[in-house]
C-alpha cells in the first residue's frame, strides 16, 4: 500500500499508527510463530538476491557518481557473500531466546496476592540509519524477535537497496501470517521524516540512531521521544602498578589497534606513574603504527611521542592515534576517566585484587573491564547474540543493547477475590 | 553555604554539579554507612520537632490568608503525630534492602572472561513536588538509600516547612559524614527554578514530579531530563461472564470507592454482556454513594445512573462517581482498555483461568491484575517498602517505583588478560 509521502509528518503519524496496531499483534504473538516468520524473512531475502544486488548495483553507481567516499561506498555495496551473511543474521536472531513472557522476578504476598513482573515488548521502535543497507535487516529482526513493530528510515545513498530488502521482509512476513505492518520502511528520502519521527511522542516509543556522530548527535538533541544510543565511545585502559607488564603491552596494543574505528576502541592510555616499564607499551604502540600524544611525562620518555594539548582528553579518534597520560595511582585513574569519559568502556590492568575492585567499583562507565581489552564492548562478544546498539545513557538499557534492552515489563498480579483493606 | 538565588538557571547548575559531587562519593558509600546517615536523620528530624512545627504553623497561617482550600491546607499539616511518622518513614528506608551492588545476572564466556550486572546508582534524582512537606523526608530517604543525590523542590506554600525539614537532613547527614550535597532543596519559589530543573541536562538524571495532574502535565511536556511519572490513572475493572457475582460486587465497590482520591480507584467498570447477575453490582456502587454515567444497557437497567457522554470513558474521576459500559466478552474489554486507558491499572474478575492469562497478557498496562482490588496498585502493597511514585512510561520502570527504579546497571568483566581476536 503506497501513502502520500508529500507531507512527511502525516507520513510518519500514518505509519505510527499502523505500526501501533501490528504491535499490539505481534507482542501476543507465540515465539515458535515469531521464529517462522523470520525464517521464511530469510528466505525471501535469498530468494530476492537478484533484485537486491540490481538495486544496490544503481546505488553504488549513483553513490560513485555523487562522490561517495570510499569507506561510505564499502558501506554501501552488497555482494552474494554479504547477502548471505544478512540472511543468515536474521536466522541466528531466529534461534535467540525470546524475551517476551520472560518472568523477571515473583513473590506472593502476605494477603494471598501473587505478583510476578514478565517482560513485554517496547511497542514500536525508530530506527534511523545511515549508509549500511544490512541495517535494515538486522534491526528488523531483532525488533520482531522482541515483539516490537519497527519503522526504518534509512540513509537516501541507499535507498533502493532498503526498499528492495525490505520488499523481501515484508514477502517473508506475509507468508508467515504475520502483519507486514510491524516492519516499515520510510518511503521518502526527505529528510523532514526523521524530524517526524523524532517529534512523533506517543507513536513511537523509542529511537535507535545506528550511525556517525552528526547522526547521533542531531537525534539525541531534537528528539521528543526517547533516544538509545552512545554519542562518543572515548574508552580508557588503565595500567596499574600492579600491572604485569606483557598483559599491559598486550591489552593495550590490542585495545587501541586492534580495529581503530570501533566504538570500544581504547582513546586514552592512563599508566600509574610508579608503574615499572611504561616505555616497552609506547613502543609496541608507535611500533604498531599508532601515533602518540601525550603529557610531559609520555614526550620525556617517548621521543616519538607528540604532546598533547587538554582537547586529546576529549577526543574520540577513531584512528591510529592514542592520547597518553600518567595519572597518580588508580584514583588518579578514576578522576581522569570521570572528567573525561563518555561512559561507556573502561579497563584497568592490574595483578592486584583489591585495586581491580576499586576501579571496578568506582568508575561510572556502561562497561567497565579488568584485564581485558575494551574492545570486546560488542553485544555479540557478551553472549547477547546481535545487537541493536551500545547505549551510554542511565535509563532502560546501558552497554550492549539486544533483545532484552528491546523490552520493558508489567506486573501481574494474580488474587483470588482480595480487596484492600 | 548560600547561594544566589537571582539566577534559577545559575543556580540549578551550581546545585547540579554538587550534587553530581556528592553523587559520586554517595554511590560508593557501603550499605551500614547510608543506614546510620538514615538513622541520624530521623534522629534530627525528631530532635528539631519545635523548630519544624513552628515552621509548619507559618506555612498554614500564610495558607489560611493565602485562601487555600481545606484539602490543600490539610496535605500541608504538620503535628507531632505526622511528624513522628515522617521519621520513622525514614528508618523504613534505612531497613529496606539496598539495590546498589545487587548482581542482576552473571555469564562466563567460552574465552573465560566473567561478565555481571551490577546496580549502580541513576545518579541525580530531582523531585518537584506540591504542598506535602513528607516528601522531603520520603523522597530524600529513598534517594540516599539508593545511592542517588537529590535535589528538592517543593511547593512554595510549603516553604518554611521544607526549609525546616531540610535542615534537619542536613544535621543528620553531616553527622554521619555524609556530604549534605546528597540532599539539596532548591532555595527559591521562583518557579522559574523548575523551568532550570526540567532544562538541566546532564546535571540531572531524571525527574520524578509528585503531585496533581497540571504539575507532572507540566513536566512531562517542558522536560528535557527523563521523567519517571503517571498522568492519568484511568484504571480498569472488567467483570466477565464466569466472574463470581459476589466476588465481582465486592471487588467493584472496593476497587471504585474505597478511597476514591487514588490513582489506583478503578473509573471505568467494564462488564460482559454475557453476565447473569450486574444489577446487583451497579445497585452495591450507587448505595455506596457513587454516581453512575453508563451505556444504554447499564441506563435501561439501573435507573439511578446518568447515561455517559464519550468523554466519560478518558475521564479520571479521582472521586465517587464511575464510568460503566456492557462489552462483548473478554476481547471486548480488551479493546477498550486499550483505547481508553492510562496504562496504569486494568483488572478482571473472572473464574475462568483461560479468560484471566488472556487478559494478563493482552492487556498492556503497568499492572495488571485478576481477582483483586485496582486500590492495591502500591509499593508498600507490592511488598517495595516506600515507592517513590507509580510510573506508566514503557521505559526503565513500570508500575510503583521504588529503590530498585531509582538504579540502573552496569557491565562489568572481569579478565585474565583477554584480547579480541
Amino acid at each position: 500500500m503506497l501513502q502520500s509521502t508529500s507531507d512527511p509528518v502525516a507520513l510518519v503519524a500514518d505509519m505510527g499508527r499502523r505500526a501501533r496496531a501490528a504491535a499490539t499483534q505481534i507482542a501476543r504473538l507465540p515465539t515458535s510463530h515469531k521464529c517462522k516468520a523470520l525464517m521464511t524473512a530469510a528466505a525471501a531475502v535469498r530468494d530476492s538476491a537478484a533484485t537486491i544486488l540490481a538495486a544496490n548495483a544503481e546505488d553504488m553507481a549513483d553513490g560513485r557518481t555523487n562522490g561517495l567516499s570510499p569507506a561510505m561506498l564499502d558501506r554501501l555495496a552488497l555482494n552474494s557473500e554479504r547477502l548471505e551473511a544478512m540472511a543468515a543474521g536474521i536466522e541466528a536472531v531466529a534461534q535467540l531466546r525470546d524475551p517476551v513472557g520472560m518472568v523477571i522476578d515473583e513473590a506472593i504476598r502476605p494477603n494471598g496476592l501473587k505478583l510476578s513482573r514478565v517482560r513485554v515488548p517496547l511497542g514500536v521502535v525508530g530506527i534511523i540509519y545511515e549508509s549500511r543497507p544490512n541495517v535494515t535487516a538486522d534491526a528488523a529482526a531483532l525488533c520482531l524477535k522482541s515483539g516490537n513493530a519497527v519503522i526504518l528510515r534509512g540513509g537516501s545513498e541507499a535507498s533502493r537497496s532498503n526498499r528492495a530488502i525490505h520488499a523481501a521482509l515484508s514477502a517473508g512476513l506475509a507468508k508467515a501470517d504475520v502483519p507486514v505492518d510491524a516492519i516499515q520502511l520510510v518511503p521518502t528520502t526527505d529528510r523532514a521524516a526523521v524530524g517526524a519521527m523524532l517529534a512523533a511522542h506517543g507513536l513511537i516509543d523509542i529511537i535507535v540512531p545506528r550511525g556517525g556522530k552528526a547522526l547521533v548527535a542531531r537525534v539525541q538533541e531534537d528528539a521528543r521521544v526517547p533516544v538509545l544510543a552512545h554519542l562518543d565511545g572515548i574508552c580508557h585502559t588503565y595500567i596499574d602498578v600492579d600491572a604485569d607488564p606483557a598483559k599491559a603491552k598486550q591489552i593495550a596494543v590490542n585495545a587501541k589497534m586492534r580495529r581503530t574505528g570501533v566504538c570500544g576502541a581504547t582513546e586514552t592510555l592512563l599508566i600509574d606513574r610508579k608503574f615499572a616499564e611504561p616505555l616497552p607499551i609506547l613502543a609496541a604502540l608507535i611500533d604498531a603504527g599508532c601515533a602518540i600524544r601525550g603529557d610531559a611525562t609520555t614526550v620525556a620518555l617517548e621521543p616519538r611521542a607528540e604532546a598533547a594539548e587538554d582537547s586529546d582528553w576529549e577526543t574520540e579518534y577513531l584512528d591510529a592515534i592514542i592520547s597518553v597520560r600518567f595519572v597518580d595511582s588508580v584514583e588518579g585513574a578514576i578522576g581522569h576517566i570521570a572528567a573525561y569519559g563518555s561512559g561507556h568502556t573502561d579497563a584497568i590492568v592490574t595483578e592486584n585484587a583489591a585495586t581491580a575492585e576499586i576501579f571496578l567499583s568506582a568508575v561510572d562507565s556502561a562497561i567497565v573491564m579488568h584485564n581485558a581489552s575494551t574492545q570486546f564492548a560488542d553485544g555479540a562478544e557478551f553472549g547477547l547474540g546481535a545487537e541493536i546498539g551500545i547505549a551510554t545513557g542511565r535509563l532502560h538499557a546501558r552497554g550492549p543493547v539486544a533483545l532484552e534492552g528491546l523490552t520493558t515489563y508489567k506486573w501481574l498480579v494474580r488474587g483470588t477475590g482480595q480487596i484492600r483493606p
